[in-house]
């Protein structure tokens, strides 16, 4: 297949020429040359709002440009900016005067906890992933709190919602995951929901949707849902409101 | 209602104060100063990903980013990207082999037409929505093509797609936007769909998914969806990929 970034050379090409063909143009100063890093950018672009679909491993020549998107800051202020809404949100349900059926769902992995410190190591998932290296970094138990997360995560428990932690680790590493949580300044959520044997094999999508289906089954009105992979927010028993984190070093379907 | 600015600048407070109560900091350089216009930038991510939710018109303070943004040629090579990824999937769906009824459905405004010289005069999207004024743009048929889209509608149409255009503008504007899309080098679509009276106060979710409803009952296989807004794309009859083109001047709820 050929790269992102040679499909993206040759679509601008066909796009300049077909342009031509119409009568009327679009504006010229649309045509100049771009930033630094357009490509990076657009790719960064269809990968957040799903257009890429799946995808193995960042391209090579946006490696220094995810990097940059984490050390300038820029990836702590978009996950800031998706918190600051998702709390908008949360204040606008009347949950003090609910029945505790409030719920708010949230992913671990690049939602509650950080796993940068693995991926700096790895090539900013510029390296296809290695389920074995990146379940000795779990064991750890050293991801550091995303802290605009750990911000929502406060209020939204304050405001009365109930918390279920829904994940794609597996159950044999519920033990790590809740130590890490604790350490990473978690705590007091309803549930936290792993991977079990019967889901193995399962795309994520279609277990988180299964999972969310038996807290609405309970009787759970899943108001928001915070988690940085669509497989966290699409398919069934939708939360009323989905937040998208930013993640561009990973896909998971 | 506070502004997203200000909700931002304290959260980005509120989550370096956060992260040092917990045991293990966030990386030191992901707190250090960020690029020029930070919050603009996460605030399009928040509007891109739909974590914003409804909104009315730009902050003030993006009014030049967003400018910036189609006049820097981000705006094209965004829509390039999507396209390009668009494409793809297009290739690798099965349709010379079909029955005809496999489906791509292109929106209009901001998809296969753009806006932009009205937008232009009417600050960017940072004043309030003004039906008239903007009707009155729509019946001068003068909108000029996305080249991006252009170039995949002519190749998904050559792959033998059943193309269907749906739009949130209405009936009664049939005759102008039929003209401005065959002005602008479209051509051979199935059919174009317009609110009709039924359709009138609909949300555009519902009014879209109630029209690829219709097309599901007939028999068609909708593969491809490609809009600006989570309002194309969302709701029940899904197109099998769904494809986000930006938009970062209004929201259609």
């Amino acid at each position: 297949m050929a790269s992102p970034t040679s499909i993206l050379s040759l679509l601008l090409l066909a796009a300049v020429v077909s342009s031509a063909e119409v009568i009327r143009m679009y504006p010229r100063e649309h045509l100049v040359r771009l930033d630094s890093d357009p490509e990076c950018e657009s790719w960064k672009f269809s990968v957040e709002v799903n257009a890429a679909g799946s995808w193995s491993s960042i391209p090579r020549p946006c490696v220094s440009f995810v990097q940059d998107y984490f050390n300038t800051g820029r990836y702590l202020s978009d996950s800031i900016s998706v918190a600051s809404y998702s709390e908008n949100f949360a204040l606008s349900v009347n949950v003090a005067d609910g029945d505790g059926m409030d719920a708010w769902v949230f992913d671990v992995d690049e939602t509650l906890l950080s796993n940068l410190p693995y991926y700096k190591d790895n090539g900013f998932g510029s390296e296809p992933y290695n389920e074995t290296s990146f379940n000795e970094w779990v064991y750890k138990g050293l991801a550091p709190v995303l802290p605009a997360s750990l911000t929502l995560y406060k209020r939204v428990k304050k405001l009365g919602f109930k918390i279920f932690i829904l994940t794609g680790r597996a159950e044999f590493q519920r033990a790590i995951t809740e130590q890490n949580l604790i350490d990473a300044g978690y705590s007091g959520w309803e549930k936290l929901i792993l991977r079990g044997h019967q889901d193995e094999g399962k795309k994520a999508t279609l277990y988180k949707s299964e999972k969310r289906d038996e807290l609405v089954k309970q009787g759970y009105r899943i108001q928001g849902n915070s988690g940085d992979q669509w497989s966290d927010l699409m398919g069934f028993a939708l939360a009323k409101r989905s937040f998208k984190l930013p993640n561009p070093m990973y896909y998971v379907s």
